[in-house]
């Protein structure tokens, strides 16, 4: 997924595909210390390359713009903490975002959620995330292309365990699940976007608690 | 809940109230339109003051920093905004954003889930919405003021709908009103926020149906 716009010279030698990914770690780094310590909008390409010690014209050679890299940066960064946050459970799989299929959809959802608490509450994590984050909310194109990129590649990955879980019988089959995964995923955003509310363990339970038995009670006579 | 940390003089003229109002009205739209076109941290008391055509010692008489006169105004439009997309059967009420509790919950959700829907898409009021919203995002500070006065006062509606529906046998009563509230008011939030999806009246009828009864199939045998 990291890889889209624009990848090092082709066929490089040995040493010189390592300068490459050396310098790319290091414009990375730089990319995300900047845009936490100055914000998205006074992040240049030129601080960037001036940070990472790189030409601005390596920089230009990868990327088109500094939303590019940035955004490159930061799903190499957010992949990174999910498998370094990742359960032994997840541990392995193709995608550190991947959600396990244990048969139990209650378990699974409330694991990986738990994973989504750790990572949001990483300091390595949070400071650019929120600064990417809080461009998304003003700048439309780069909200857009956070979420095309980052955000909705992993919310795919509840929409498929949704739909096994409406095969398993664990979920009703008139649910859109690209909705229905919102009830646990947006509450959880939302509080640490906004600041609305504290993160826990316990909070996430309960929210996967609430999304599937819902909050009207059950039994014979209801709905 | 508009007016918290200063006043006009005390005892005026009907003269010098009037004036004290038209120059409240002037400062509060300056400084939306500031924040607007140039974001929250370029946003000054200078350029507030020059732009509502007043002296800084009149906005630095009533308010102490540009958060308070941001949040201030931003109350205000709220509020304004709250009334003026309210559907007939909220007008009137104390507060704007008061939920009518016309004893079947569902509806009720719905209802004011459809006016929030309006609010977010009216264009007066998303362009400031979305610079404070972004600012709070990066700025803890901001962040849980924003919420303290403005987001959690409406939210507490909810929990005041959702406790009598407990009451009611409406809601179970092992639930707790104030997450149960994030599982419809989230999802709409996030949309908003991150552009995530398109809203519809459509999409929170199915975010308050889901709510309430649960993605789980519902009947004797299941929990």
């Amino acid at each position: 997924m990291a890889h889209t716009s624009a990848r090092p010279p082709q066929k490089p030698t040995p040493d010189s595909s390592r300068r490459s990914e050396k310098s790319r770690r290091a414009i990375y780094a730089a990319a995300l210390t900047l845009v936490t310590e100055v914000g998205y909008p006074k992040t240049t390409i030129e601080g960037i390359a001036a940070r990472a010690g790189v030409g601005k014209q390596t920089i230009y050679r990868w990327w088109s713009s500094k939303a590019d890299v940035l955004l490159e940066a930061f799903i190499d960064l957010s992949a990174r903490t999910a498998e370094a946050t990742a359960r032994p459970e997840v541990v392995g799989k193709q995608s550190p975002y991947e959600i396990p299929d244990t048969g139990d959809l209650e378990a699974d959802l409330k694991l990986v959620l738990r994973a989504m608490v750790d990572e949001l509450l990483d300091p390595a994590f949070e400071a650019p995330s929120r600064a990417l984050a809080a461009e998304g909310v003003v700048n439309e194109q780069v909200g857009r292309e956070f979420v095309g990129k980052l955000l909705e590649p992993q919310l795919q990955q509840y929409v498929k365990r949704l739909r096994a879980a409406q095969e398993q019988g664990a979920v009703r089959t008139d649910i859109d699940p690209r909705i229905a995964l919102e009830l646990f995923v947006s509450p959880l955003a939302q509080r640490w976007l906004q600041f609305t509310g504290p993160i826990s363990y316990e909070y996430t339970d309960r929210l996967v608690e609430y999304a599937l038995y819902g909050l009207a009670p059950r039994g014979p006579a209801a709905r």
